[in-house]
This record gives C-alpha cells, sequence and structure tokens, in this order.
C-alpha cells in the first residue's frame, strides 16, 4: 500500500488525484477495422469474430424464447426475490423521474412548452467476461423501459457452450425485454451503431466494458449514434472521520478494489491513526477475499490522504469528482451539502456502495474518470429527449415582433425579419 | 430547384433524406495539431493564430471593462429593447426548466434523492464570421447564469480592428459575464478545453461553429471535456397543408436557407399544386435578399416533397428528424402529437422560426443532422449534472440486505456482499 499522505498542500492534489490516462489512440485502428468489418459485412463479421475472439461457433445469434425458458427455471428462488427486490427499488426511483413537462406562457399570446419523447430505439450493452453482470441489465432496462423506449436491444456475449448467463436472461424476461442477442466487444456496439440482419441499429449505446468496449463507444459517437457517457475504471472515493468504523470503510474499499486491477480508490481521513486502522482492517480482511489478488493490486495505486481541515478535505474530493463517494461520519448529511461533482452519494455509516450498486433504487451507471464533473449517471432522462414546442397567435407575433425584427436586423439575418414581416403586414391587411 | 417527390415509396426514403456526409477524418489531423499547440503553448499559440489566420495583433486576450463599457453605448436603444424582451421571455422559459428535485423512500429505511448541482465551469462559443451572434450569447448564457455555473467563459473571435462586435459585449454585460475573450476558431475550443494563461479551462464547452469548431469540439470530448451536442448546418422541415399560406411558408424556408451553402431545407406538403405555390413564392421572395446566393445554394439541395397521406407525412419527417420543424396546419396543434423526432417544433401558421431563434423563449441551440433522434437541445439542464444520493439506516440495510448479498454472490463479487454482511453482523451483535 502507498504512503500516507498529510495535509498535502493544494498544489500538489492535482498531481495526486491524477488517474491512469485512457489514451485509445493505440487501440482505435484495430477498433475501427472491427467497426467497418461489421458495418460492411453484418452477421457473417459477427460470427467470425465469435469464433476468432471466443471460440464460439454462434449460428443463432439471437436468444431464443427456448433459450429463455431455460434460464427461467434455472435461476434459484432466493436469487430471484432478490431481484424481486432490487426491481421494486430501482423502478420507484426511477419513475419520480419522470418529467412532467412545462407549458409557460412567455408573453400573451406566445406559449411555449416541453415534453419529453422517449428515443425510440436503444441498445444496452451488458459484459460478460468473469461475472454475470445481470445487475447492470437492471440499471439500463428499468428506466428505458419506464421512459417507453419502443425498441430495446440488448447485446451480451455467449459465455462457453454458447449460453447467456440464465439471471440475465430472467432479467430481460422479466422487464419484457426479448431482443437479446449474443455478442460482445466492440463488434456488439458495431452491430447496434449500424444493424445487422440479426441485430436492430439503435440511435443510442448505454452500458459499461473494457477498453475496446469503450473504444467503439467513442467511435460510433462520432459516426451519429448517442452514448451514455465516457467510462473508465470503477472508482470510489471514503470521506472518513473519528466517528467512522474502520472495518466498515475498509469493506466499502475492498468492495471497489475487487472491480479490477484499475479500480480506483481514494481515502480522505480526518487523522492520521484513523487512517492506519483502516489500513491494519483492509490487510485484514483482504486475506480471505476470492479475488484478493486484483484487490491487493487496485489498493497499490490508490491514495491514502489525511485532512484535518474538513472544507479542505471536500475541497480535493470535488476537484477528484469520484464516480462514488462515501460520506463515513455521523455528520455526513450536513457535509454532503459540500458535495459538488460526484456521480452518487452515499450518506453514513449504513450506505455502503454495494447497496447502491444492487438494490437500494439509486442507478449504478455513473460517471467515471472525473466525468463527474459535467456528467450526471444514467436515469429516464438518459432515455429521452425534451423537444420544445411553440404557438404564437397573430397577436402574440405583433408583441414581439419589433424585437424580433430588430435582433435579425442586428445579425444581418434580413430572410428572418421577412418571416416574421411578411406575417404581421398580412395580419394588418385583414 | 429540385423536382418535386410525388408519394415516393417508403424504401426510398432514407436516401431522400439523407444528409451530406460530415466527415472530419480529412480535418483532423490539422485540428488536433492546433489543440496540440495551444494545450503547450498555451497564450502565444492563441496570439500566432490569431495573426495568421485573421491578421489580428492580440495583445490583451481578455475583453477589458473598458471595451464593454464602449459598446454599451454603441448598441442602439432599440436593439436594448428588443434583447430586453428576448432576455425577458428566453428567462421566462428557462426558469420553468429548473429541477426541483427528488426524494423517495424506496424501502422503509432507505432514502434516495437527486439534486441538481451547476457545472462549475462552462465555455460559451460565439463564432464571428459574417454576422455578431449576439442572439447565440442569450441562449447560452440565460441557462448558464439560471443554473448557477460559477466560472462562464465566452471565447469568440474579435474582427477588424480587433474589436468585439457590440452587440455581443452588451449581452454579456447585461447577464452579468464578464470573462470574455478575443479567440476563435478551433484555437478557442483548445482554449477552454486546456486552460491557457489568459483563458481558464472549463469542464463543459457550448456553441455552434464551422468545421474546424465542430472537429476540434469532438476531439476534446475525446479528452476528458464534456459538450453541448454534435453539430451540423442547420435544417429546416416543414409540413403544409392546403390551410397553409404559400407565402409564409416560403419566407420560413427562406430564413433558413440564408443561413449557409449547406443548410438544409424539406417541405412535405399534402398536395402539389400547393407545392408549385410555395416554390412560385420563394423565386419570388428570394429575388429582394442580400443573401440570395447563399440561398439559392442551399435551395438547390432541398428536398420537396408531396405526401397525400399524413400519416406517411409524419413518418418521413420523424425519419428526417429535423431541427426545427413547421408545421403550418389549422390542424397543427393535433398533428403535433405525431412528432417523435425533431429538435424545436413551430406550431401554426404564426409560428415562424426566426421567433424561436430570438425571442419567442425556447433555446435556438438544436441537435441537427439527425440528432434530434436522441439530442435534446440546450436547456437549464446542459448546465448541470443530477447527483443521487442515499441514507439507508441499519434497518433499512437489514431490509434489503438479504437482496444485496444474494446479488453480489451471483455476480461473484464477495466483496461487495461482505460490504453489506460485516454491516448487519455489527448492528446484530449490539
Amino acid at each position: 500500500m502507498k504512503e500516507i499522505l498529510i495535509n498535502p498542500a493544494q498544489n500538489t492534489w492535482e498531481a495526486i488525484i491524477q488517474r491512469p490516462s485512457l489514451n485509445f489512440d493505440v487501440l482505435r485502428p484495430a477498433v475501427s477495422k472491427i467497426l467497418e468489418d461489421v458495418k460492411v459485412n453484418g452477421d457473417s463479421a459477427l460470427r467470425k469474430y465469435a469464433l476468432d475472439f471466443d471460440a464460439i461457433t454462434l449460428d443463432e445469434i439471437k436468444v431464443t424464447p427456448e433459450e429463455i425458458e431455460l434460464a427461467e427455471s434455472q435461476v434459484p428462488d432466493a436469487l430471484k426475490s432478490a431481484i424481486a427486490i432490487a426491481t421494486r427499488n430501482i423502478w420507484k426511483f426511477h419513475e419520480a423521474q419522470v418529467d412532467k413537462g412545462i407549458n409557460i406562457e412567455t408573453t400573451e399570446g406566445i406559449t411555449c412548452w416541453r415534453k419529453s419523447v422517449p428515443i425510440e430505439k436503444v441498445g444496452l450493452y451488458i459484459p460478460g467476461g468473469s461475472a454475470p453482470l445481470f445487475s447492470t441489465l437492471l440499471m439500463l432496462g428499468i428506466p428505458a423501459v419506464i421512459a417507453g423506449c419502443k425498441e430495446i436491444v440488448v447485446c451480451t456475449p455467449a459465455g462457453n457452450n454458447n449460453i447467456v448467463p440464465p439471471a440475465i436472461l430472467y432479467v430481460a424476461k422479466l422487464l419484457g425485454i426479448d431482443k437479446i442477442f449474443k455478442s460482445g466487444g466492440s463488434q456488439a456496439i458495431a452491430a447496434m451503431a449500424y444493424g445487422t440482419s440479426s441485430i436492430p441499429g439503435v440511435y443510442k449505446i448505454f452500458g459499461p466494458g473494457n477498453q475496446y468496449v469503450t473504444c467503439a463507444k467513442q467511435l460510433v459517437s462520432l459516426d451519429g449514434v448517442a452514448i451514455d457517457m465516457p467510462a473508465g475504471p470503477s472508482e470510489i472515493a471514503i470521506y472518513a472521520d473519528e466517528t467512522s468504523n474502520p472495518s466498515f470503510v475498509a469493506s466499502d474499499l475492498l468492495s471497489q478494489a475487487e472491480h479490477g486491477r484499475d479500480s480506483q480508490v481514494l481515502v480522505v481521513s480526518s487523522s492520521t491513526a484513523l487512517l492506519e486502522n483502516i489500513t491494519k482492517e483492509i490487510m485484514h480482511q483482504v486475506e480471505s477475499l476470492p479475488r484478493k489478488t486484483i484487490a491487493l493490486q487496485s489498493l497499490h495505486n490508490s491514495h491514502f490522504i489525511v485532512m484535518e481541515n474538513v472544507e479542505d478535505a471536500f475541497r480535493l474530493l470535488n476537484m477528484y469528482a469520484p464516480e462514488h463517494l462515501i460520506i463515513a461520519s455521523d455528520n455526513a448529511n450536513k457535509l454532503s451539502d459540500l458535495v459538488v461533482n460526484a456521480g452518487s452519494v452515499f450518506i453514513g455509516h449504513y450506505s455502503p456502495e454495494s447497496a447502491g450498486d444492487y438494490a437500494s433504487g439509486t442507478n449504478h451507471t455513473l460517471p467515471t474518470n472525473g466525468y463527474a464533473k459535467s456528467y450526471s449517471g444514467v436515469s429516464v432522462d438518459s432515455f429521452v429527449k425534451k423537444i420544445t414546442f411553440q404557438k404564437i397567435t397573430e397577436a402574440g407575433l405583433e408583441n414581439i415582433g419589433d424585437a424580433v425584427e430588430a435582433m435579425a436586423a442586428a445579425e444581418g439575418l434580413e430572410a428572418h425579419k421577412r418571416a416574421v414581416a411578411i406575417r404581421r403586414e398580412f395580419t394588418n391587411k385583414q
């Protein structure tokens, strides 16, 4: 583990919180080639990559109703109950996000309104790899369904034996999503961006993934398809003061650290003694973790900082802009007012990140890599666009007519001016 | 002008509405070089480009209080009144967009909430060129101020004599924005993305621009800075039926066509005779336009389509997903329910696009190039991020504890499970 930094000078903060740079320049040519191949050759390119990369012979790319039926019978009842609880909470919190629209008369005779309209076609990428991330399908699928997206496409790589993990298919069925395709990696992103015979093209692509997936999402975003947000490795920052429980804090750090070698962990504490206790607890708890090696590696990149001044602590945390921020303090509610940049904030001693990862109700698809300074996590908003409307009466146009004409003339746009003038002349002649 | 297409078969629609492709591959190397230069050499690179590209010797990059003072005295009173009316309406409509936040108890003991927090530092790019686009500063500045962004940076190129158009400085002063910098083109985008000695770096960059500006925004968006939206040439689509006034419709088409040679115009009409009348009116009105040449060129790329079936007409319009959509019909209110993809919709005969461009209250920074399928126009939302929070009590954690542990175990994330288990054990031991 790294040394503890004590009250580092403000001019060193930027260097301390520096994340590993995510430079995709090296990957881009290879990923571009895959995108182009899928764009041109569609399903046959997907089959080729499944064989080359994953040694899977993909006959049917779309998951069949029989496979979904079978999956349902394979998910243990306890997990089904757990998923039901998570679904209920996530649904409740996201349903409350539905935009009610606005409608304003800005001037007599001029009504402007705005309404949310679902994005018609969306693609959800669910990574495969070491764990079946059915929770990500809950986090992306529930707001998509609530928003009312008409076509929801799911791509996820099949594992060995050409099987999609049953829990993923079970969640899809629960949410009424039946367009599930066995495709992973950058080729799946290409398929959803451009469409193939099997996989419908979509207007916006969501979901996490490895660096190839992230690079592919970046590239298709330059090519007309929207994406949820740029992504980097998962991260947590914890503020711990003398009221915090070192074993709780250690458990939260480890739950982040086990994600991957590149996970980011930052602890800011009010005292050195507390940080030492947290460190001891980490070394104790990590011993029995199945993913001990991964956790230790990502802890090696972590930062442990003592900040005796609480305002400074939150200035540093805001500069870092963590994906997840736990405020492990009796005073957490009040301290949360100091948060300016974060994806999601966990208040107090009994709000571990894993509660939000699975079942409390908030979304776990959040901005990483400092993007919390400008991006929000996924919500129902992410699945709609807000269209504005305006209706102007003859009188309304008269009320702003001089203003519009003067501004258009000042910008040198005569035809803009005339579009108003021609109507006013017509009205006045009546 | 192009021939009129009558009830084109659905399988030809995609080809008809094809926009000119925006491929920045050719520009990217040159723009990348400029970005890198500004990143490394800061202000001195800005001065070099001002001299090389615009023949301007930039001593002071920041606009001085004296320049702002002087500008105020140069704006005619009539224009000041016009700007006041526009500001009032834009302010009213955007103030109504302020998010009130949500707060939900998803399960007993689990409270989840979400609040909007302003993006701290934003950059507004106001293009120079043929016209001083002070209206764009209203459209970007008002929501930024309402959102509460702390640092609002404006970059705009100085014209001849090293002067920023007075109306732009006047609007900035009106909105309380005093960080205005004389810098344009891709170098200005670089300056706001990376910061220079004069120009503060920001977290999100807004505003229209030429292809170099757009390409620069794309590139910095791959490098950690958010942007408002991808941009292409401005566009309008009009639905006109037998109740519409051909001279009004023609004036709206021309107000779009005068923007630039690459402007996109699409008219869908219920009858051939009506379209012919609109065409006649266009040829008549265009004659006396100062920007006649530009307008005629962009009309040459336009499409005139008869669709006798109104549902088909709106299917085609939704497939096109126009930035601006005028529904020139007595039945416009009802027809607007058929709109799925559009940036902003103008209802009825007295709602010309230019009203919305300047003063009705809606924003004129809207998705082009088909991005209305997945993007919204600029609003107060664009200047905030929505942070989620959760507070869980011991009892609350007990209520979802089994669910979280079961799901974490099923995803193979043992440390996630333990972060919950360790707290529950502690509670139960008390």
